[in-house]
């Protein structure tokens, strides 16, 4: 494999910069600790900035904590191309996530411009806030903030020590007063884009360091009570048991292997949590709840596979005398990546000799959220043994650098051409 | 069916103390919390120590918070015939479980003195101190105390508030340096026999009031810890996962139906407590524990049983990539109740016309420690829909009255004769 850079991105300043970023909030070796809104966070939004202006991007604040460098294009009258990713991280997380997609973008910025590109339309780069939700316990704020779709009672929202986000934004220098403001007029993006490292181990398991994802899937989130009858785990014989846990474990199991019934399928299913009642080891379980999360490209075979882990529920349940309720705690749909931007990724790669492939997302990013509002792409990093949230995340130099001269070609791509009209997928 | 009582035991004044000791630590209509070595444990002993007195009998408390009273036989040479169980209490119990069984066997002793029966040998009805273990996290205390079973360092086990053993028998009024003058020197105690609900649903389910327990069946008591690899829900292909639920689930829900297997076979197997790391409904599982709990009359089958088990964790951990580790925490055999004693059980009720139905107990019992230095029968009455350790747990006056009659009636034709020579089943 012969793969070209040509005279593209600055992979030395590129790593210098996560390398260097990733000291601000570092735990261990190689952990990272920013949780949105803190100094720690601070600190790394202060830094960013510094090489925004140096790039010579005009910088601002929005009211919801995003840090946004723009260049002005050509044709001031053109939807804005937007790039970007987070710098917050989880509290025992890694050095990657989100950030290699904000230094990526100010990256090829600021290659362009070297190269004496100026693009038509403007250009931002974002680091937008709290993407990861850790704090808050609910994510994508910043993005979800400019694009209008922030929920009632937000502002509530508390800490662990029991500061609100109000407080804390407020603390970061934000005025929510100004939150109508900061809400970017429909139709003022016209694209969005995001590097972001894969969190998963299908590239590795490809052997290939750069990936064109094709959308983000959307998840389905259950939580599932059955309930049974407690007892003394010595003295109710078997056959007039109703035992929440066994049922469950059937179900459970069940459910695994409908998912994976079809190989070919990018169906995952996962139950990640599961609590007992009473959780006593000599009484047999009177209530059992869990979660399900449930993601496919393709909604309709979500939904049959929804709509068979149901019958699988009527049937245990009725077979071993217990009942079940369900709620539904989210069900997004997939939302796919513009075919005009994977296309402008795909010959960026080709050009390149880079092999492409594809597969969705299945985490969010904040590409979610502009994905209600705009055409957007991502381009996926590997990520060594699939590892994410955790201190031993880890994308090489070599890696980065290709996707962010991807993006690099992706951009310069579409900086010369003219957006295609908004294709919102709403 | 005819049932004869006869001029047996006095039904009225049974279900009065019973009713009475039910009020001393009442908890809404029903319950009753009167944890070990409580003021409330405190003020339920001085009660019966209080009836014990008025029936003539000659009482203490023994160093380890056992209270005795004592009949004198006419033989004080022969061993002791002891009859009782306890009155402390499940945090949010019943007024039933031990307390029938201690006031049941003062209303025997009282019954024959009333009837100007002395036996040949000494009765003592002993109510013994901690059976449930809930404050200490360790149960049976008395009654392995005064049989010279207690474990190391079973004086510092602290309850919730930092208060050790050591202390609460303090304040209880014992001194704990006396312990070794209060173990019963071996073959002081010729039988021991005991009175308890059942705690189960057999003999309701059979329409029995009374039931013969042959045995206790020994438990096996593991823990499974069953490791994976954590990984994103939305990220990690089937095909490459290690989840520590979904094979969890998978075993639980074998052992369950081996288990069931042999219908008519006493076994039951409950998996009652399970804890998922890191729990997180995004998050694969990457570690599971759970308790195995297994029961049975018969060694060989138990054994069978925990060879398959081992089977299963192999093989679904070796199809599904997961390794585990076993902690054995209690290995106990079944112990079996002496024939002579359940001959004079089966005599007694069919003197009085009333059906006797034989099963296995489940739960522990004082009788499990009794076991150990004499020979030993026990007799269950009927639980209201198999519920204990539960406010709402219920056996009819009726009931109640039945069994302490089959008590009745058993005492009166065992100290009438000599004992046999003490078979322990060690």
């Amino acid at each position: 494999m012969q793969i070209t850079t040509g005279k593209g991105i600055n992979q030395l300043r590129l790593n210098e910069r996560i390398e260097q970023l990733s000291r601000i909030g570092r735990i261990g070796e190689t952990g990272v600790c920013r949780l949105a809104l803190t100094p720690e966070d601070m600190d790394g939004i202060i830094q960013v900035r510094l090489w925004m202006e140096e790039a010579g991007l005009a910088t601002r604040i929005d009211p919801f904590g995003n840090l946004i460098g723009r260049l002005e294009g050509t044709d001031p009258t053109l939807p804005i191309l937007m790039i970007g990713s987070h710098i917050d991280s989880q509290p025992y997380g890694g050095r990657y996530d989100g950030a290699i997609g904000v230094l990526g973008a100010l990256e090829v910025v600021q290659c362009l411009m070297e190269n004496g590109i100026q693009p038509s339309m403007p250009i931002e780069v974002i680091a937008f806030c709290d993407e990861e939700g850790s704090r808050f316990n609910k994510g994508l704020f910043g993005s979800r903030g400019m694009t209008g779709q922030l929920e009632e009672g937000e502002l509530e929202r508390q800490d662990k020590n029991g500061v609100t986000r109000c407080e804390a934004l407020q603390a970061f220098g934000c005025s929510v007063e100004k939150f109508a403001e900061g809400v970017y007029a429909t139709g003022s993006i016209g694209s969005y884009l995001e590097l972001h490292i894969e969190q998963g181990p299908v590239l590795e398991s490809l052997d290939a360091p750069v990936g064109l994802v094709t959308g983000i899937s959307g998840p389905l989130w259950l939580t599932v009570t059955i309930k049974g009858m407690a007892g003394h785990a010595g003295s109710v014989p078997m056959a007039m048991r109703h035992d929440a846990l066994a049922g469950s474990a059937r179900v459970i199991a069940a459910f695994d292997d409908m998912v994976r019934a079809d190989p070919d399928a990018p169906t995952v299913g996962t139950v990640g949590s599961l609590r007992v009642f009473p959780d006593s080891r000599n009484i047999i379980p009177e209530e059992v709840s869990f979660t399900v999360d449930l993601r496919d490209m393709e909604m309709e075979r979500r939904n049959q596979l929804e709509a068979r882990l149901m019958n699988v529920l009527d049937e245990i349940c009725s077979q071993h005398g217990l009942t079940y309720s369900l709620t539904e705690d989210t069900n997004s749909e997939p939302r796919y990546c513009a075919e005009r931007i994977q296309a402008a990724i795909r010959s960026s790669a080709e050009e390149m000799g880079l092999p492409l492939p594809e597969l969705m997302s299945g985490p969010f990013h904040d590409a979610l959220a502009l994905s209600h509002v705009c055409e957007y792409g991502m381009i996926f990093v590997r990520s060594k043994d699939g590892i994410s949230h955790h201190p031993s995340e880890y994308s090489s130099p070599e890696d980065i650098a290709l996707g962010t001269e991807v993006l690099y070609r992706t951009i310069r791509q579409m900086c010369s051409r003219l957006p295609a009209d908004i294709e919102s997928s709403d």
